[in-house]
């Protein structure tokens, strides 16, 4: 165990009273398991919660296994029902009991009951409604009495009687308009509610086309029950584009980049594995002409030339389709148009740099007709390379398994068997005859 | 030319009515392009600016090239000078004379000074400024007269009497305040301002970590000079993102995904050519042993597996390392920790994998030797590709190369190279002994 030695200890503490919480998680989760606990050490209880939302995964968890439950439940204590909600999943019951007890809140109950992937799971509850009958004077007065309204709030919600959402009557709005103006005169009602069920991945869709900086959620019954602002979907964003990067390679943002090596090793055998297979499969291909291999060794030096460009320009085709999946450019009504686009620019390619690799292997080997065999492999396997780009990917999501996670390997797969039995397979044909 | 037929049209036209300009853009974007030159010659001229705000690179010109001066006039006039400023560089020289002369704004100037990837590019120009030493029941009388508070401005700034920065007075204060009270009593100090230069990913590093709606942007010496709201922030996020993605297949967001096929297959043939490159070379290493294979054919059907694996172990320490960089949570100060650890999982499962491919390959072809070589190769192409995974992506960085877009063929280059090179070599001295 690496001890920070006392003078380092002293300078860590009043560098952190400087910084903001999630600078506080981005320190913690860049450091190596020893240097992060010491530091834990030494962050105030009264912090801890705010510091253990923005984290994630295994990095959260061993903070909380190194935190006392008296800490925790002080920690806990600063917290909004739907940031609580997200950290007790990581409590232990004994500790989730204590916390749940201390609070007592019927709003922490609902966001406990709602589920992390929609609007609900994103929205805060405290919300300032006022009726549209009234005159901006009297929400000035309102507002003054009862100083509920903090600084992330751009805008009050204009409800009737039962607590129907009917608009959005903006800061601005009220600062710039006459007092003796009526709400329903001036309230915003172009904002449509978002229903708390919708994936908040449309949430953040719509929050990015609209420019907009909060609106109001409302139940199946068009009863306002909170609202979203704009940072909650900056979050939702980055966790998108981190899963999207990150599943491509078969992570996670559970992951810790300083998980134990066993913890670690264990995660990345599992990937390995699944590629394992797909190796052994283009392996497999190879040994069904290991004869034609055995009467022209030069096959077996060429061979991975049309399996890597396969893979390449599949590889092209599947991100531009991933990418569209997920910002809605791609679907059923276009993707025919994009096949067809893609299968030609593969051709095209296929035909381009046949040419190039014809001539470097017939050169390089003194045998034309086996340049010919790699460029004629090359073209098939590029134009399968753009089907296969396209198709797989479409195919993995109408099957709701994440293409970002699954579309790499199983397009290795196809672009390394049909370019190894391609190549071996013309060569077979038309160089042993 | 396919054409749409009147009432697809006219459908059409009553959908676009109801879609935001952001919304629209999708939408062109997403369509073949005839049907999004159909599509646009339907759009009213007012919007056209804001619909190209939001679209990028080829999309973008193509719909400029097919509007008319006229309209591009029209369709400018409505933007703010940010917004503009960026897109008259798409502009032909003459239609953005026109608009510069129309506008003949000393802020479009400016915009068109800045940078687009710092702060300055980002902000917008139009703040609303008061003095520390009025009251709130001023600022109120002020706001109301002027009617220059709009919806997406959440806070004033205060400023001294030669426009230094000095804190922010949040919508929420100015209505939850005694009007009697002084604003530097509540202005807020503690959100810093943001200097003109700063590159826009520490911008958004900021407002996440922050959760913070606006801030100011202050020159060198401390004069305000716009501000930045959070979502303007939200579409760096989203572009920053999709360049990561995309540039790892050698793709950039200037591409549409319905270019005419021969402008993609342009655009994709330079990335296919410098992994034709790279395959080559793995060819050559190959070809180095030329003379073992033709002895002991097994080791052509066996070696893409060395390569493979050590590409996917690879590739997942260099997706860590490029998102650590990226999230600025990998840096000099802690490279040498992770790569000691990767090191680690590398050899493990190296380890691990090595026992269960040696098994397959002595079953599969009756020789255990032969097995001890794969396996004793994928222990080496492991290890090599976690210490490559780290080491690529610092050095390009520190090169001041994208590590998203080359650090990917690199690696691969690596790992084929030394799998190659591993299984054959080991083969040739202890098999051909």
């Amino acid at each position: 165990m690496k001890d920070l030695d006392d003078g380092a200890l002293y300078e860590a503490r009043s560098h952190l009273l400087s910084l903001y919480p999630a600078e506080i998680a981005l320190l913690l989760r860049s450091l190596p398991i020893d240097y992060r606990y010491q530091l834990w050490a030494i962050v105030a209880p009264e912090v801890m919660g705010q510091i253990l939302v923005p984290l994630q995964g295994e990095v959260r968890i061993g903070l909380i296994e190194h935190t006392s439950a008296q800490d925790l439940v002080i920690g806990a204590n600063e917290l909004a029902p739907r940031d609580l909600a997200d950290l007790v999943g990581d409590f232990s019951a004994e500790t989730r009991d204590k916390v749940l007890r201390k609070k007592n809140d019927s709003r922490l109950e609902a966001a406990l009951a709602y589920d992390g992937h929609t609007a609900g799971g994103l929205m805060t509850m405290d919300v300032l409604t006022i009726r549209a009958d009234v005159t901006v004077d009297a929400v000035l007065r309102l507002l003054r009495v009862q100083k509920k309204m903090t600084g992330n709030m751009d805008s009050l919600f204009v409800v009737d009687r039962t607590n129907h959402y009917q608009g959005m009557l903006p800061a601005a709005t009220i600062l710039t308009s006459d007092p003796l103006m009526v709400v329903s005169k001036l309230m915003d009602v172009s904002i449509a509610a978002i229903p708390l069920n919708m994936p908040v991945s449309e949430v953040a869709t719509i929050f990015e086309h609209r420019d907009i900086l909060s609106a109001g959620v409302i139940d199946e019954n068009g009863l306002l029950v909170g609202r979203i602002t704009v940072d909650d979907v900056v979050d939702v964003i980055r966790e998108e584009a981190d899963h999207a990067i990150l599943s491509s390679a078969g992570l996670d943002e559970e992951h810790d980049l300083f998980s134990p090596v066993l913890v670690s090793a264990k995660r990345r055998a599992v990937w390995l594995g699944v590629n394992l297979f797909t190796a052994f499969l283009a392996s497999w291909v190879i040994g069904l002409f290991e004869a034609t291999i055995d009467e022209i060794v030069a096959l077996a030096v060429l061979m991975p030339v049309v399996a890597s460009m396969g893979g390449i320009a599949g590889s092209q085709t599947l991100t531009l389709v991933i990418r569209g999946l997920a910002l809605h450019q791609i679907s059923s009504a276009n993707a025919m148009s994009f096949l067809f686009k893609e299968l030609a620019v593969g051709a095209l390619n296929g035909i381009v740099w046949s040419v190039v690799v014809a001539l470097i292997a017939a050169a390089w080997f003194s045998d034309m007709p086996l340049g010919m065999m790699l460029g004629g492999a090359m073209i098939i396997n590029l134009t399968c390379a753009a089907f296969a780009g396209v198709m797989i990917p479409l195919f993995l999501q109408k099957r709701g398994i994440d293409p970002a996670l699954a579309g790499g390997v199983l397009l290795t797969t196809v672009t390394d068997v049909i370019g190894f039995m391609s190549f071996l397979g013309l060569a077979t044909i038309f160089l042993l005859a």
